[in-house]
This record gives C-alpha cells, structure tokens and sequence, in this order.
C-alpha cells in the first residue's frame, strides 16, 4: 500500500492504491487556450477563477496548475495564479511548468504540500528539480522520458521511471513521493498503446511500488469520439492500479468512468458517492436545465433499469 | 487461446480471447416486457423483426433469442421466432430458455451452430441439456450455481463453473465450446462485486481456459445512472479478460465502452471499427437528427478534442 500524500493549509488528499482515484483538473492551462493565455499576461484572472470553481464543483480532488505564456513572467504569474486559486478553493494543487525558476516562485507561494510537476529522466532536470522538491517537502510528478526522448517501448519507460525513483532516493524523497505518469501513448497512431500502459501500471505498482498518474486524453488523440475513448481507457487503467490523473472533471462521460471504477475497485463504499452524484443533477446540466430532465426520466425509469 | 465458434447458415461469429468483444443483442426478451409478451404470444411477430435490425444495424455480432412467456406453447414460438429471426439476419444465434422441451425445438430450428443458453450446475440440468448441446453439436452458456443456489463466495462460483466444464466433457464437449457465466452480482448490494467478477474471470481464463459471459446489467441494479455503471464494468471487464455479454447493443455508453476496449486490448486494428462507427451518425441519431448533429460538432472540434 502506498500513499502520496497532498495538502493545501486546510485539506489533505491521498494519491493511494486503495483509495478513490485523484482527479486533478487540468483546466488551469494557457496551453492551446489562447483567450486564457492573452487575460492571464494582462492580469485578468477572472477565467481562472472560474475554471478552478466550476472544476472543483464537478469533482476535481486536485488542480494542476499552469503558467506557461510564451514571452511572459511565468514565474511571477505561476506564483499569483497558485496563490488566487488557494484562495478560493482548499483543494491540494500540483504546480505545473517546464521553467524550473517557476516551480520554485510556485513552491515559496504555496501553502500546504503540493505536487511539483514534474521532473523527467534528463539529467539535468533531475539534478534541478529533485532538490527543489526535497527542500519543500514536496511530491513530484516523474515523466518517463529521458534525453533520448520518449520510447515506444513500455520496458524502457519502466526503467527511466525505475532510475528517477531511485534518484529521487539519493536526493532523500521516498518513493511514495514520486507519482509516475508511464506517458500514454496515442492509440491510434500505436495499436498496443493500451495494452503498454496498463502493463507499465501494473509494473510501476507491483515492482515500484509508486502511484501512477497520466494525462488521460493523450491516448485518444487523433480519433474521433475522444471522450468515449478516455472513458474506456480511464476505467481500465483504474484497473489496471493508476491511481490519479490530469484530466478534464467537467466531462461527464471521464468523470462516470472514474467514478464507475472507483465503486467497481470497492473504493465507494456502498456506492455513496455514485448515488449522491447521480441522483443529484450534473453540474452541467444545472445550467441548461437537461441534467435536470435526463434525471427526472432517470428516476421514473429506475426500477426496471 | 480458446476459440468458441457460432453460426448462422451463412455467417460465422468466433468467441475468443485475441478477438473483439461478443455483443450478444438481449432485446428478443418478453421477461419484463409485457407488450412484447402479448404481442408474441397472439403471433404478432412486428416487433421481433423490429428488434432484431435495430440490434444487428447497432452493432450486435450475435441475437439472443428468448420466448418464455407464462401459459403460453414455448417451445413452439421459441421455433417460430428463431426461424422468422434467422430470416431476417444472419447474425448466429443465442437460444435461450428455461424449459428442455424449448431448448430442443430451437435447436431443431436452427440452422448453423447456436449457442444454447443455458445449463446451470444442478444435476438434473445438466443431464437434461448437454445430451442436447451435444447432439446438435452446439456450444452452450454454463451459469455457475447449482442445487444450493447462487453462492456469494466467487470461489464457489468457479468451482460450479469448473464442475459444468468436466461434465461437459464427460458429454463429449470440449472446454472451447463451453462460455461461462460467473454470475456478476448487483455492486449496490455486494461492495465487492465488481473485483469479485474480474477475479473469477480471470481465474475462468487462465486456469480453465475457457470464454465468458454476463447479463452486463446486474451490476448496476438498483444504482441511478445504470448506463453509466455498465460501461465501467464492460471496460473494466473487457480489461480482465472477458470476451461476450448479454447486453443492450442500443445503448451508445454501453457499446462504445465495449468498442472503446476493444481498442485498447489491440482487438480493432488501426481502430478501423471504432473510426467507421463513430465517424458515421449513431443509429438512434439517424432517426432522431441529434446523432447527427452531434457527429457534425465532433468532427469540427476533432483536432484540439
């Protein structure tokens, strides 16, 4: 059994083999959201208010946050974004850059233990990043990937993740501190993309002994009806043993997938969380009034089912 | 690797562990139907015929075929529905009764290979059904509970299932033309339902060798959102190795679950399947427009997805 353990100043989430799979949103993001990247470089942090509300409301545990705004002052923005976000929700937060000066301004600006992510097999960011995250006490987010890049072979990702655990070891976090994410490959560009990452999981957690984390809608890329591809995958990475991803909890299709796996794996204990979700409308469907219905048919219709 | 192979007169349909999931349509069913019921038993066949397109077009590779309605002739509709069905569709199919008398009349009907649904553990079952199984060289569901009923203890569940697989062969079967069902128990009432499933499934797999089934809705008995559960557990079952179910091929969740693992268990190369499916309108979108609609926005939003 193996916990990671988050916390903001008031709340505490586990990452852990037999417990609720973490949802950690990953909406907080200027990658690919222009509109977003353009209001947080002006100061205007009013979608990020939003995103990190309506994220939490539909079920994240976690966000993962994101500053990474070409020609910007990421460091300062990470670290006003991760101290606003603190402010309006105790939910644990996983700090997200590629600029090792942001991680740091977004360490010294958090409260609590967060996720740094994340550190990869290159040399050079493992001698940056490890010790960063042991001087704050951290957990971190290891990529499988090294110099050599990314490799197709799910034996070679399992052995980078096996050397940034160890060095992890060296630098004195346990490797309970280290979520791995075995990178998920595009199933439709690779046809055992699936079966590679379920075995690396299982892998990761029976010789490693580590949690396991991963940017669900990568292995969908490509394909159409994207969200019913991560709904299958989500469900059968859970179990497989994953343990937590960066995903998008206002998806309704991922978030029952989860949720599904999470009673199926015994981690719901009589199905309470299930039962409360839906028979509640979504928090989508709170809007438009469709939840509203869908559910109210759902209700006439659940004796026979 | 265990092949169980059905037919029709012109098609054949292979149960197997390297081949994409079985969807056995469960619609043909006046249990709980009660229009159907009246409709089957005064000779009114429209919404047979109905029933079975609308499966096979949604995706169904197989038809279950049922005719248990109270105080009427079974065994003589039983024969009539397979003949009209085995009219209309080429698809094998699942011949499902309770009554001996029934099973023999279907059989007699039937022209390929069907799969006789089912012999239970009890004695005088199964030496009432594997003569029949036998003699019309047919493959058939064995359902793992016996004279003291449905055990809640998955290790008494596989020793019924082991016990049906040696009587089998004692009747000349082999073990590849027997497809098992573990029984999956409704997760609402028994916490541990889902494991419990995929544990005897892969025990059934690995140590008996043979292929299986389930009523894919048990699982989500008295749960809201069933469509929702039902998908996670076909995924997840999928993920642990089962490889046919008895299930509602109308339902989008469901079925895209099922294809969605079948991708990922490498059983659809290049994803051609998935890409035709989800590419094209939905079936029940062609009537409605909604699928459509759907699809259109998909495909304009099918790069960032």
């Amino acid at each position: 059994m193996t916990d990671t353990v988050l916390s903001s100043a008031t709340r505490e989430v586990v990452i852990g083999f037999e417990r609720p799979f973490t949802v950690i949103g990953e909406r907080i993001n200027p990658t690919g959201r222009k509109l977003l990247a353009a209001e947080m470089a002006a100061g205007d942090m009013s979608r990020v208010q939003a995103d990190a509300l309506a994220q939490v409301a539909a079920g994240a545990m976690m966000l993962d946050v994101n500053a990474g705004i070409p020609l910007a002052d990421e460091p300062r923005i990470l670290a006003e974004t991760i101290r606003l976000v603190q402010s309006l929700t105790d939910v644990p937060l996983s700090i997200d850059s590629s600029i090792v000066a942001a991680l740091e301004a977004g360490l010294a600006a958090y409260k609590g233990r967060p996720l740094v992510n994340s550190v990869t097999g290159e040399e050079e960011r493992l001698e940056a990043v490890l010790p960063l995250v042991k001087k704050y006490d951290a957990a971190v987010i290891a990529i499988s990937n090294d110099e050599t890049g990314i490799s197709e072979d799910p034996d070679v990702r399992f052995a980078v993740a096996k050397k940034i655990v160890e060095r992890a070891q060296d630098h004195g976090i346990k490797p309970a501190d280290v979520v791995v994410d075995p990178l998920v490959m595009p199933v439709g560009a690779l046809n055992e993309a699936g079966l590679a990452a379920f075995r690396i999981v299982r892998r990761l957690r029976e010789e490693l002994k580590v949690n396991t984390c991963c940017g669900a809608s990568n292995i969908s890329f490509g394909l159409p009806n994207r969200h019913g591809m991560n709904a299958a995958f989500l469900s059968m990475a859970i179990g497989a043993g994953m343990t937590s991803a960066i995903m998008n909890p206002l998806r309704t299709e991922e978030m029952a997938a989860v949720m599904g796996a999470d009673v199926l794996m015994g981690h719901d204990p009589n199905c309470a969380r299930w039962i409360r979700r839906f028979r509640e409308p979504a928090p989508e469907g709170a809007a438009s009034g469709e939840g509203r219905r869908e559910n109210r048919r759902r209700r006439a219709a659940a004796a026979p089912g």
